[in-house]
């Protein structure tokens, strides 16, 4: 059974912005559908001006990790679309939040932060691999070169639950750039790669990180007492 | 200068449950009050039924550690005041939810999970001290005992920072029940204890954890570079 | 590839006390390797009586994971084999104590903690299960009954990675009985279960738990950079 | 009552290097002393080639932080010494290595790891306040700028408790820099800074978080029933 990804992109500034076109021509969602899909990994594209802003009620319960790209127009995004993915995450989704979707709403929603962080131009980036250990780290060298978008700390997120990579920019920062959460059933990997105006996406050792996090955040095996959805019992346990 | 609380409660069952009236003839929050002010604790109570919810903007920025007690009307607490809340969490006001108020919109909100546990009837309830160490469990003894509302795990919630307490219960289950967590620059402390057909808020030991809680929740001196409210800086950083 | 266990036992209540000899008449050791090996898992006993006490360089560097249940002789084992498994462990062998294992020297040096804890006489003991999520605990039940020596808080041990099973006991304790920590490159679960004088170790959950935890300690693949043997590198950085 | 911290120094490259000497003419434990010193820290410096290695037992007792540093002579160092440190931190000392101490003896036997790194040339180095709430880095700054020798990841140590200070460093790595443990009852700060050819020490936000972090070492108010020295209590628990 090929795990099945959602990938929504807010797909608008390769439409406007000619650096963005001329990398990703039919958006960064497709150009990464090419490369990552594969026989366990199916995707499915989902973008802000689709009809429904993308995902459908039937779409949202058949997804088992949802990627998400968004950037300068989060608060377009339906709150009744982002509570429901927030319930489909605690009930088990994995979610891959790329980027600026550090600032979306179902990023806040669903992990309880603000996200903010500081920011700055496009640079010269150094991702450490800060856990070999971790699934999400397989096969990555100890620390390989990009050219990315300064993000920087302070960012503003509860403890996570391991550091998988920390970014070096050139600028003189750092970033916790690589971070797993658990919230209920789902598992979220956040990375701060993909900037739309540089080609940090093309990079291999990122395709690996991103394949590697859908394996790792594709839903458990349901537990038949443990399952997310259920609200507080109704009866209480009876001895 | 004074640590400002407000007691937020939702005041029904000691109106209409015999066993809460006779044990809080003015609330658990008006009990509360008595024991824990203090020349260093002011306590301002507030409840479901006061106009504004009992929450206007002025109390709440003035507010250094929000209490919290809700049980069967969590529904009824408007989204918009929740929103509020959760933003004041964020920058730094303290939060210390009690007992059922792990199913609160704020609780849910603020940290992130359905909050969703297991629950059974009134019984003997033995609380560990798991962290000795920490100044919310300075001068409570090893273990003590009290007649509780059964809580058990599973429990749904985020990994939380420090596991204070853990409870026993005599039915055969546990429960993680005193549990901090950092949401922004807010602390949270959750506590399990406060049923209203039960004496457990009467306990002396309860008493000191609360206190020791909200010395332990309030707002740390204002950082000039960290301060949980400022959104995305506004400007890129120029070197 | 099966899993090469080694399995270190004290191996000598069960020569001397009538109770364990009738449990265990080959030893604790040689029946948990009638029930636990398998295609994949491939166990090597080893006692304190044994030449070597049961180690030798070769078997240490063939082990993947080395069990160990000792209790009354932990004095007796010799401090260079300890550094050796020290090493071993933080060079990525994984590691998996049993019960009063808890204040072995292998426990104590690898960890860095005392290990001590309070305790009692055996009697009923139900295991919770806290990280239904995690692979230790995959197709364990929600909580499961023994009967078992009383381990209690508190209990000494730095903050762990992972609470997987939390242990309430008859008398009004609890217990924080499965427990994973990382040391280096080695993977440890401890895990309280195992006197000498009750059948908690022919329960089948016990059985699940203890293959789930061999296959989780087992040694990652090696990785090209990180691999925890090297003493800082001999040569500085060269840019 | 004041602190009574004790600065165990190897000492001898200001004795033997032009560098360390025109830097710290004294020592670096002296010039620390001279600064670090006030009503309330009380600086004992001790050094390898003292009698006893600068420790006795008495002042080993009469210690409630040891700030460590050693660099090229850990083995010399006495393991019987080790021990009783490693006892005495857990029994509730406070203990502060720095910089080249991540590879001394106390540290790899307290903190349970090998502490192995990689390591160049001096340089710029950017340390950023990862945690701007914790009393250790109260009243530094987002960041500030060193010279310093590099240490970079992958650092070898167990997931620390908290991570304080990240280090950029000018030739594109960064290091996990200022980190807290908790063992047993003593709590544990490690922090990079220190070598002995840089004039780091001399940084005045350096100053205060060696301050802040003798403060937040020191040990705890006793606790009746957690005091970290007890093995094992001697009789079961009687109900």
């Amino acid at each position: 059974m090929p795990i099945k990804v959602t990938f929504w992109h807010e797909f608008r500034h390769e439409k406007t912005k000619p650096e963005a076109k001329a990398l990703y021509p039919d958006g960064l969602h497709a150009y990464l559908k090419s490369i990552l899909e594969c026989e366990v990994i199916e995707i499915t594209l989902a973008a802000l001006d689709d009809p429904n802003q993308g995902i459908t009620d039937e779409l949202l319960n058949n997804t088992d990790v949802l990627m998400w790209w968004g950037h300068a127009y989060h608060k377009e995004v339906d709150d009744e679309l982002v509570e429901k993915i927030r319930q489909r995450v605690y009930a088990g989704m994995g979610f891959l939040p790329l980027h600026s979707a550090h600032h979306s709403k179902p990023f806040q929603r669903i992990i309880g932060c603000t996200g903010n962080l500081r920011w700055g131009r496009n640079q010269k980036a150094i991702i450490w691999n800060l856990a070999p250990w971790h699934p999400i780290a397989k096969g990555i060298p100890m620390s390989f070169q990009l050219t990315e978008e300064l993000y920087s700390e302070p960012f503003y997120i509860p403890k996570p639950d391991e550091i998988i990579f920390g970014t070096w920019f050139e600028d003189g920062n750092l970033f916790r750039g690589g971070l797993t959460f658990r919230r209920g059933l789902g598992k979220i990997f956040y990375f701060h790669t993909g900037h739309e105006t540089v080609d940090s996406l093309k990079n291999e050792n990122v395709h690996r990180i991103i394949k590697n996090a859908i394996y790792w955040c594709a839903p458990d095996e349901k537990s038949d007492f443990y399952d997310g959805e259920t609200f507080h019992q109704t009866e209480p346990i009876v001895k």
